[in-house]
């Protein structure tokens, strides 16, 4: 049990943004959300799984939709209030605690909000150990678990319960409703016992969010070498480029954001081009037309200064990056795993090889 | 109190159709459905609104989304089981009676199924007197009721239950998640108290209903003069137009079905045209150009030799119609009432005026 304060808010926004993997929205706005309510509200207390009783009542709380909406459409604290609300009263019990679903981008900001007003501890867990576009892409999905009761409100006040026959109709029926309340939503789902998260879900992933936060933060006055070899001593991650971007392509379909990033080889990589793919979040890199890192492993972008994480929405013409590839989380790689989240799902037509594997040809080319 | 059985189920399905004026989908299928229902599981006990007592709670049920599809997914027993079990688990109280939400079209079937097979009775209300497309057009919305807490499910078991913050908000939710669950659903909606009930329900009009199929089925045996003063006898309906069909334009637009239907006309309107534009159900009759009747009151076309009921899914070209006009409910011509339901909410830029004013015309022009 310890304590999340303004500054441990800043470290996870950049950690968050990191295993963001390009998509989950910049934490940016979600920070100021999650700031504004713990200076009014107090600081959060953040649980260890372990800590939980395993019949304690522990709620997800995310914002469903758009990110980019967040920034025109504020969240208060009535959506909240509302939730924890229909959530008790639907199963006639307190909740214990919150925590999010996913510890990439905005939705790794707005349950310290949450927690902050509803003054509930959080969890130091998630259901992705990064961020995913679509809701049945949780851990909890693989271990056999309901999404539903799921509960939803949007910012006018209209709430919504669901019960659904799979988590793939939770995630039709609710993006429907998503879409008619403009957008975005929040909303509480996968409700669950303490035993099931301390078997499903991805543990202390918030203390590896700030502490990537933290080293990101420190880069530039490390001890251990330049700033880029301390970077990846922090994050494990393997180098798959370095480039300049030449061009993206983006298409908005289905309310999803698809996109493809060309890069042309600067440094060591001179000479070489590489090019990502996105649903949101990153999906495949490839370097010389070589795939060299897929989903369900992360694929991230950051600045070649300042390793700042650069989301999709934020690439343009000419930024210099890295392509950074980070081995998810294990449970991933099970063959439920990537039938959820491995590359044929979002429709590349390829095996899933870990990072570990897939990235060593890059340098053998050199 | 008294037993909707066979005989009274057929006379009801044509009674619907008429009150349809046009949508609420062919009874033919709803029909199918109850007598199945009451030959398995016994009739069904209707009861007159001044039955009920004050505090009893009466649940309209309906099926929502586009009628066609009925023929294709089938309605089985389960939906009305999980339907009584949402509404009555919310309001920790037992359902005293069911009643349809409409009087026209397939809705006026179902809810004979659903009491048939839940072993409740059925209040002889409505709340439209007629058929409409989007449920806020119900006569419990001037009577500023909700139409939530509104319980949803689909024939495969996904379920949703809706607390909105408008009865439009309701229309606009629930629509996008019919249209995620195949495009029909079964829905109770707009619970109320035997007061609400009395007050604002469109009191007995399933007699009613029962009365004009009756009415059309015994026509050719009418003692009263020919079959077409008999029609006019038993339904107070005006004669706006007798033609054939020259042609039908259709759109499927949200989910709706948009056209117009041009009649050359035939009989004493020999030389003059007509035509009828629709919105699933009829919204406005003109005759040689001028406006002889406008939504809410109802317009509805009648096969010349049987007075059957001609919905807007059965207009073909070559058919021999008479265009008959019949008084709206009267809460529905107070400003409330026009506001929900009048020819400017559907787009058509003209005044309300009541059928039997704006009829006058037609012959004088004769």
């Amino acid at each position: 049990m310890r304590k999340i304060g303004l500054s441990e808010i800043e470290d996870i926004a950049v950690g968050a943004a990191l295993l963001g993997a390009g998509g989950g929205g910049d934490p940016y706005v979600g920070k100021l959300v999650a700031i504004s309510a713990v200076r009014e509200c107090g600081e959060v207390t953040l649980l260890d799984p372990e800590e939980i009783p395993d019949d304690a009542l522990i709620v997800p709380i995310a914002m469903m939709g758009a990110p980019t909406v967040l920034s025109e459409k504020a969240i208060g604290g009535n959506e909240y209030k509302a939730l924890s609300k229909m959530v008790s009263q639907f199963f006639g019990k307190e909740i214990y605690a919150f925590m999010p679903i996913e510890a990439g981008g905005v939705n790794s900001m707005l349950p310290i909000a949450a927690c902050a007003r509803l003054g509930k501890p959080m969890v130091d867990a998630d259901g992705m150990g990064r961020a995913f576009p679509e809701l049945q892409m949780v851990t909890f999905t693989i271990g056999g678990m309901k999404a539903t009761p799921m509960a939803l409100t949007d910012e006018k006040g209209n709430t919504v319960i669901f019960e659904t026959i799979t988590n793939k109709w939770t995630e039709e029926l609710a993006r429907s409703v998503t879409m008619s309340c403009g957008g975005s939503v929040s909303v509480c789902l996968y409700p669950m016992d303490g035993r099931q998260l301390k078997q499903y879900a991805v543990k202390n992933i918030i203390t590896r969010s700030q502490q990537l936060g933290k080293a990101i933060r420190e880069l530039k006055n490390s001890a251990e070498g330049t700033p880029e070899e301390a970077f990846y001593k922090a994050t494990e991650g393997y180098k798959l480029f370095k480039g300049k971007i030449s061009d993206v392509l983006r298409e908005t379909r289905d309310a999803f954001n698809f996109g493809k990033v060309m890069l042309d080889g600067i440094g060591d990589f001179k000479g070489r081009t590489a090019y990502v793919e996105f649903q949101n979040e990153n999906l495949v890199a490839a370097v010389d037309g070589k795939i060299v890192c897929t989903v369900p492993d992360l694929i991230c972008l950051v600045d070649t200064e300042t390793f700042t994480p650069v989301t999709t929405d934020a690439i343009k013409y000419g930024k210099r990056v890295y392509v950074i590839g980070l081995r998810c989380f294990d449970l991933w790689r099970c063959e439920k795993g990537l039938e959820l989240v491995g590359p044929r799902y979002f429709g590349c037509d390829t095996e899933y090889i870990p990072v570990e594997e897939r990235s060593k040809g890059v340098y053998a080319n050199v």
